[in-house]
């Protein structure tokens, strides 16, 4: 019997639920581009940005999806030749990886699998064999989408500065923004990449790079960047078109203003707590469910190095795709697809999938997504573990 | 630490969720309204309603709430002093029966309390005891939305059969209209009343009056209708604006055909089978939590008194409304308030909450909101049996 | 060459253009109904629809169109065999006698034509005449809809006091609140009814009975009122549900809400203003166009007795819907039908059309209009006077 | 008295009108981006942009403004140090150039002034010398939005045939793409940019570069091509993301797919024929403005160099600005502000103005705008001669 004719709940990493004032606001007549009520309400949009970021430095916006960010962070502090290393967590890491290579950049990776984060000593060991300082960046997920692995920025900037090397430290935070707990200025992030679509809760299309002093400084040593990529007039625009590097996006910033009202009438630090709380629910089920030789696991078993934002699963065979679809016909939920994680056993990686959890997100979205994953592997016949929903329920009213 | 800044959730019985492509359907520039496009969609529209009440009578549609379908209905079957027998499970007993006084006719009432449900054999009795059939209607509540008691339209009408008395059997279908299964015309109810805001998934706002042939005929022998409330030029329409005794309510309409064309995709037999399933599941919760000396009753014991559509229940002393206000607060659920319900120990009827589970519904909804409710007799300290979730999720796993 | 390829403007005496704003407003899920925040923002509506009215009097809101404010402002002051005295300055005036005569009132109608609108000395006569007061009320057309006379209500009021009745002086204010000058109190109108689609620019579905002391008064004296139209706990709610006698219409609140505060933002008497002089503006085109032998008559020769809110035209022949439909299929622009013209010559009254001008209304919205019409008229071959556009927006510029 | 307070019409060349059915396809839940609808929607829009652009050729479509697809439709076909020409008719053409050399390339300019569109004798000339084939591409725009100029692409086409130079011709269509007529294929034009805002009706953020084969040909000898500019998987995607590059656009998608069916339900022909009769009615008038002494100059003096999407005028000293505000202020239309107009004596430009007539538009928005237009002539001063609105209205009635 489909129960899934009611309100469809998209519970993959991204894009993320937009809330209803967001596409509100987003419906509304084209306004005009050269003057009026647009020129302020960007300038108001400006410091509200960075305080999601926790930064006193500049943020370019950018029409582009994350891998334009990523692209653009890069194109402003590196050219032909120059060398970035990148630490890989999962699939994101070769995605920046790959973006840097193609601006022919000359890229080292330091691979860290897909289940343990970033060993600092391992970067600071890398950083202290460049004798001649030739990195120009170290580049990083907060969290890597596909492994749902958090790297904590601040071991990283120990490792810099305890190896003395002067490269900037670029944290790509695509999945984490306005999610996880994020200090841009007081951990040390040079450079921060981030998307409309996630955790600022806006429909996918714009992106913003954000950017201290000293990354600013590295700007200026790049004899060329493209004028879409260049962000020195938008972080300092002479004139509104400079802000876009062109036509501005209109209903995008429609809906970013909604979104920003929204997170910061929350408080940015309760927006956090609260990815953290529901978190913390669906880990309880998670690993509720794995007692008792159920078969699901979380892909992260340290709960510290745990996205609080998206959660990669693996339940054996076919069941990751087989529960996906059972959950999205049956009871209103599309849950993420697995991803990165094929094996020779599982070339499509079926047995995976994940749940995003970021962004305009509450309990009853969160407790309802948990119970129909236990009906959808109870329908599909996995074993599972007992009292999950209710462990998950108690971690709600503990709060 | 609340958890309610996500998409909140509105478990009350109606207004119901209403279905984006409903409120996208509103999101347009008014119409004409003396011809073009509008007149084929209301044209339309009169054979998918009927289908909706499963009769192929007629169907007078009114700019008006239920209160209004309730006159209306009234209006054009009785005159000042004539005789009415309204059956009341409950407050929307009480209120059909009050709008009846307010035409002048006269009322009697037989209560079955709000437990139980109409006794058939008791209806049969009153109709006996009339034996110069003075009663013109016998008015019911399919489902009373303050009590959730359900009443089977076949006992009643296989009373007025048994006792030979022409009544017109009168149903108020406002909470149940696609949502219980409900067949006007092989059940021998006469007329039909319902509003918009329920099963139907439109916003407040307009209300529908089926009648039978045997409804018209009653209607003949009224001498005066006021011009609004006669039902004759709106289902025998000359011109487009007797549809609705003036001007058409255009957005309501854009938001209905949008409405109509989800319930008749889906079906309306599988509409009546999924509110079951997930009345199932609530039920089960409902009943493990009241195990164990847990404080939380169903005000309807048995299982075939249970509307599909509504739960009511009771919690104990002032714990409906603490448990009511903890899940808006940290969870983003709205749950009802308790209706009619109050007792001298709890004179605002602070005990007792109700679930509406109505409409655009989906196993997620159904679970994220049991989650909610588990989580928040949990936080306030309400002893409940174990096992709940587990047991819905469940139920929606078998289908 | 069709040219109708953009955005479609609705110019028919009502429903009007809908606000951005109000539609915007009307996009958002369905609330509580209960409790919350819904009760304050209807509490706040009360003095701001007040404040339209120009009454410190009380108002009744009703979901219903202007044929059931009709109904429920009669059905207030009057019973079964009562007599009420109409002034019938075209179609509407026999509309709400018919409603009066549905409610079995004993209606007497004074027919002023179509052309000239309420002759003051002759209601004085009739109520003179009327020497046992036996009429409970005298109902009037503040603009009538149809033949576009607007009736001024001073004139009305002073007649009543010289003849010295008490009967209500009661004003259909449907197409013509906010956009006509009207001030309740300091007029002595005691009863005044509108919609909410035209000058409030809010969908059709929602009305309005805005009643002072002495109607409240006339109240007290009618024994039986049917519990939906009784205005009694609508103007004096103990419960939040009384003000809609049942169910909230949740969604043309949210409308009204975001319509008053436009009112009000630009204030009413700006509003009044605004429609002055794009009404002359429309005339002056008019005139200009009946020039020179040109085609084009004005119902209504004189300016005082025109509405600001519609005009009624008459092109001669089939000419007027042939015009309607050149600018429909040609421009983008669609016009009223004449209403009530029809003569023996022109059975369907194909000669007539009306312009709606009232609401969401500036000067680009209506000198587009006027140059369609001259367009039209010059496809069509309607011979028409010279320098009407140029007249119209000299009218604009002098502002 | 401000006239202003209807729906305001904003009459600047781009953003253009959004279609109320593209606003409305926009507001709905974010979806899932990896599988089901979105991916059918997209791969079927396809075939549906390049029917737009007349080409047999492939599409990339970027998530960025026209400037994005400047720089994305060069990076594609020259590498650091190649030639290109670009033929400059106003400040579009130094912008596309700028882009360029923002890539590093080397820029060679044809300057043409502002008012007398691309001499293809001379571009032909230009290519005859250079004997060594090293431009890679000649550039031109189809429409300079600044000077309204169009710039007829044959007889470039036929220059570099003559010149039998291997060059790409590379069209910037940003505002002609879909109001002016343009055949890529069987014009000859090598490479098409386009954007979102104009033409297609959607909100700026996305855009469009049209390739044909020999298009293709050149990209494969750049060696190096960002990733996030590189069109080759974005042409021929194997995976759903290569599309985008990554996340896809979800809104914007939905508000495409509407445009898309607008346009091709028109069809494609009858828009360009719309937009050529409506760009007659404001020459019409705009002519007439200017005799007798009239002080309104429309840039472009020549009819076949006019673009049909935009027209720029002059008011003298400081009237355009004047002019501007009074229309917005008084009458609810927004006008373009003139650019690159700037002279020593009117160094803001503010005697100019601009007139965007693209997209969404019909007869009545286009007269009511010249009506304002008068008006405001009228109210500020500026003399003006007779005829123009009656003149513009016999355009539109002959069709």
């Amino acid at each position: 019997m489909p129960l899934a004719a009611g309100r469809p709940y998209l519970a993959i990493p991204g894009p993320s639920v937009m809330p209803d004032a967001v596409l509100q606001a987003m419906h509304q007549p084209a306004p005009n581009i050269y003057e009026g009520d647009i020129v302020a309400m960007v300038q108001g949009m400006v410091p509200d940005l960075k305080r999601v970021a926790r930064t006193e430095g500049k943020v370019a916006i950018y029409i582009a999806n994350g891998h334009g960010a990523w692209e653009a962070s890069l194109a402003n502090i590196a050219s032909t030749g120059d060398k970035v290393l990148v630490c890989v967590t999962g699939r994101f890491g070769h995605g920046w990886a790959d973006m840097a290579e193609g601006l022919g950049l000359d890229v080292t990776k330091l691979d860290f699998g897909t289940k343990e984060g970033i060993d600092a000593a391992r970067l600071e060991e890398a950083l202290r064999a460049d004798t001649g300082h030739g990195y120009k960046a170290v580049l990083f997920s907060h969290v890597d989408t596909a492994t749902s692995l958090l790297n904590d920025p601040r071991p990283l900037r120990a490792a810099l500065d305890a190896a003395g090397h002067p490269a900037l430290l670029m944290a790509d935070c695509i999945a984490s923004m306005a999610c996880e707990e994020f200090e841009m200025d007081a951990w040390g992030v040079d450079i921060a990449v981030t998307g409309s679509q996630k955790g600022l809760m806006v429909p996918p299309g714009l992106s913003f790079v954000f950017v201290n002093a000293k990354a600013e400084e590295a700007r200026k040593a790049v004899p060329r960047v493209s004028r879409y990529w260049d962000w020195t007039p938008r972080i300092n625009p002479e004139f509104f078109y400079n802000f876009f590097g062109g036509t501005a996006p209109t209903h995008h910033l429609f809906g970013l203003r909604a979104a920003l009202d929204i997170l910061h009438d929350e408080g940015i630090e309760t927006v956090w707590a609260r990815h953290v709380t529901l978190s913390r629910a669906i880990w309880a089920a998670c690993e509720a469910w794995g007692e008792d030789n159920g078969a699901l696991r979380m892909n992260v078993a340290n709960r510290t190095l745990r996205s609080h934002a998206v959660t990669a699963l693996g339940l054996g065979e076919r069941n990751g795709a087989a529960l996906r679809r059972w959950v999205a016909d049956n009871a209103g939920v599309t849950l993420g697809l697995g991803l990165g994680m094929a094996t020779k056993e599982d070339p499509n990686g079926d047995g995976f999938f994940r749940i995003g959890h970021m962004g305009h997100l509450n309990a009853h979205m969160v407790l309802g997504m948990l119970g129909t994953l236990e009906a959808g592997m109870q329908a599909i016949g996995v074993h599972h573990g007992p009292n999950a929903l209710s462990a998950a329920a108690e971690v709600i009213a503990a709060g």
